[in-house]
């Protein structure tokens, strides 16, 4: 592809001569056929010395290679590895080694794969590509042109919704975890609500999101999870909030739009995280968090303050022999 | 179901009008035709909003709906979601797409769905669903209603209770984490032990259950395992212990019975964790824990004592400065 | 099998009587024709009261049983349980119930199971076994040798080496986690990667290892990984390393060789792990770390500086309390 035709779809100015392009690859790595990108100044060095045919840039390099002036020359990058890379075409029908109910609804377009199983009214849109061990439930239904990677699991009366990409080994509506005691042994609290799951979302592999236990557990549009994501039921992520790996959100905790939690982060139950609250790796929220806030720590703080508790508790041990010295002269004072 | 049945069926006392209810839902969202209940005090001022058509109290409410009065409200309602859902009919047989090796024993009323592999040997007992997907290895055996969601893996020989409710991606009975040093590789110590489950033991979604070494991992009957829960090899759970998402035992520990181990919380191995010990999340248990305690933190303590200490934990800054003040005035003290 | 031809084949030296033995076990367990070992001198009591037909020590024991002495008598007992249970015979061939693309290469000797999955043009080489339900996206390769417990996937264009483990549910090459914000909403990266795997590799259930942005995330041989590990994109693992359960590495982190990561460890992306390191469990690694180092807590820090911190950090409402009594005493001090 042209680096014109590149800049025509995608905007941005192209400084230096055209050039063909065939593929996308990091600075390092780059040849003459391939762009690159540079979007954190720290690697400039490495742009000044790239062997790319093109790179993206925010200011220009003083380089004689072609150059694409863009806002946001990473997200420019994302949009040109699309077009460079075309998704497969899907091939469209039933393989004759899934098993659809009779009473399920396939639309055409549909791509279902071998191993396959779509429950009794169950219900997969147009575009949609369901790989190979996925199962859709009894009442499920996929939106349009989302795609489950192999051994996706749907339970009964789950929604997922358009454009989604659920990776290989997704649960999506396992038992919220609930228990009544009856003084000998726990009795299971049936858990008969669903999960319903908005548009563009991503949830990585081997994520588990249970079902609501009356209403729904709720996954807002344009959520990004990574893998091994744990939400209980009855929770609320807001939209475009991202979870990195192996967090966990407590059941009944409501997570706000735009949140970010890095990962290895814990939520406990039934508290709320306002919108746009970034948590760092491995923060534990106990308690509310108002919108906006960056946190850190466990119990979580606000991240600043966390940052100086962390500074001193790292010198304990000589903060202890500071306080020893001290009581040491203050008897010596009190003794003269 | 008529309120009055509900009350002939579980107990309890029925005060207001007799009245037929069709489902069940939170006091929130719940109609005129719907039961909901009210457990904790705390949501008190929702009972007295609620548009339930009956509600389960401890103490009766100053309000004119029907209530019907339980010791446990809670425990009620499980039980009475129990009867006004109850869970769809099996079909019986084993389907054409299930791979059933000739010499494993399926009981006639089990339920081998579609894409589901039994190996040689195998058993699967009375009442049994095992959904798409599943994996039953050579030797290994499930025991009577007991429900392997979809793609849940039994390794060979491993041998899982009755009552047992095992979520969508659970494996049982993987290799133990077992290898010796051989000066340039470490060398795989053969993982020739198994798993064995209890009885009424719910497994959530993608957990991970190690084979032992060479005995057994062993899982008490009444034990409730939330999602993305690791337990590795020659672990031992007491029965009706509680474990919560994304916990992991270490090999080698030993779990009380009716232990709580709330969400993320780790234990090292070899040690032993006595009865009805409770943890709070994300508690790190490196030493032994005697039975009844109540701890938290990392490294593992009384929970009280951890709550003094992450008040102090959290004001280091200050902390330091008295500490430095004091130094001043110490100084000073000693040049007068 | 005789001792005699035990040590004929794995070397040590037989004192006492020549035995037929026909399994192993734990001192405590084993019975008379089983073997055991002593490699921790904690267990020398067991050892001394073990009913097993032989044991196998560094030194000798007072006791009048067949002993063989060994360097390293848990390595040797690894490579006798290898003799004395010996896998499974392998059905070679492919089953009519698993979909093998036409274009797919599968060795004659591989064994694939049914319910599987082999996409266009991947490759199963010699003495493979698929066991059910795994898939094997277009242009994957799998090694020589390779065992895929079932449910594992392999997505497209991902390699993995000779002679690996892949227990139930690993998941290798799904995306990395990149997106870029247009002001709106999160725009995925596509991530056109791969994931490539040494030999000698063995990779616990559930694991997830996503593939590269551009180029390829790196697993080196003999690489060990427990459970429920998450590996980022483009992270690189170094050969021999331990990954325990639960640990997460971010994307773009190096890893360097014989590094051992103990449970639940969570390491930041971009950052470098010299090789050789070892870091307790739960440390959570947020900058570089040069070889050999021994590190734990959060942030991570010298080991024994560690230990250091957490005995000064669970006293402090005791520090706290003399840092009191000090303001009292320079008080009283200074008005006197």
């Amino acid at each position: 592809m042209l680096l014109s035709r590149l800049t025509e779809i995608l905007g941005g100015t192209l400084q230096g001569q055209d050039r063909e392009i065939t593929g996308a690859s990091t600075l390092e790595e780059a040849s003459a056929t391939d762009i690159s990108f540079l979007a954190n100044p720290r690697y400039r060095d490495k742009a000044m010395a790239t062997g790319a045919g093109a790179i993206i840039v925010q200011e220009l390099l003083p380089r004689d290679i072609p150059q694409i002036r863009a806002d946001n020359p990473y997200l420019w990058f994302a949009r040109a590895l699309a077009l460079l890379y075309p998704d497969k075409p899907v091939q469209q029908g039933v393989s004759s080694m899934a098993c659809v109910h009779p009473e399920a609804r396939v639309h055409e377009s549909a791509c279902i794969h071998p191993h396959v199983y779509v429950g009794k009214g169950a219900c997969v849109s147009e575009g949609c590509i369901v790989h190979p061990g996925c199962f859709i439930g009894d009442g499920a239904s996929v939106g349009d042109h989302t795609v489950m990677h192999p051994n996706v699991v749907v339970y009964d009366g789950c929604m997922v919704g358009s454009h989604c990409i659920l990776h290989a080994g997704v649960v999506i509506g396992s038992d919220g975890f609930g228990f009544a005691w009856d003084g000998k042994r726990h009795v299971k609290v049936p858990q008969k609500g669903i999960v319903i799951i908005g548009d563009h979302v991503e949830i990585g592999a081997n994520c588990t999101i249970d079902r609501a236990a009356l209403t729904s557990t709720r996954i807002g549009s344009g959520v990004k999870m990574d893998n091994l994501v744990q939400i209980g039921h009855n929770v609320v992520v807001g939209d475009h909030t991202i979870l990195v790996a192996q967090t966990g959100i407590s059941g009944s905790a409501h997570i706000g739009a735009g949140v970010v939690l890095a990962g290895q982060c814990g939520v406990a139950g039934h508290i709320t995280i306002g919108d746009r609250v970034t948590a760092a790796a491995r923060t534990g929220i106990a308690t509310d968090v108002p919108a906006g806030k960056v946190i850190a720590g466990f119990p979580s703080m606000d991240h600043g303050h966390w940052l100086r508790v962390q500074a001193v508790y790292k010198t304990l041990p000589e903060l202890l022999k500071r306080v020893r010295e001290l009581e040491r002269k203050v008897k010596d004072l009190a003794t003269d």
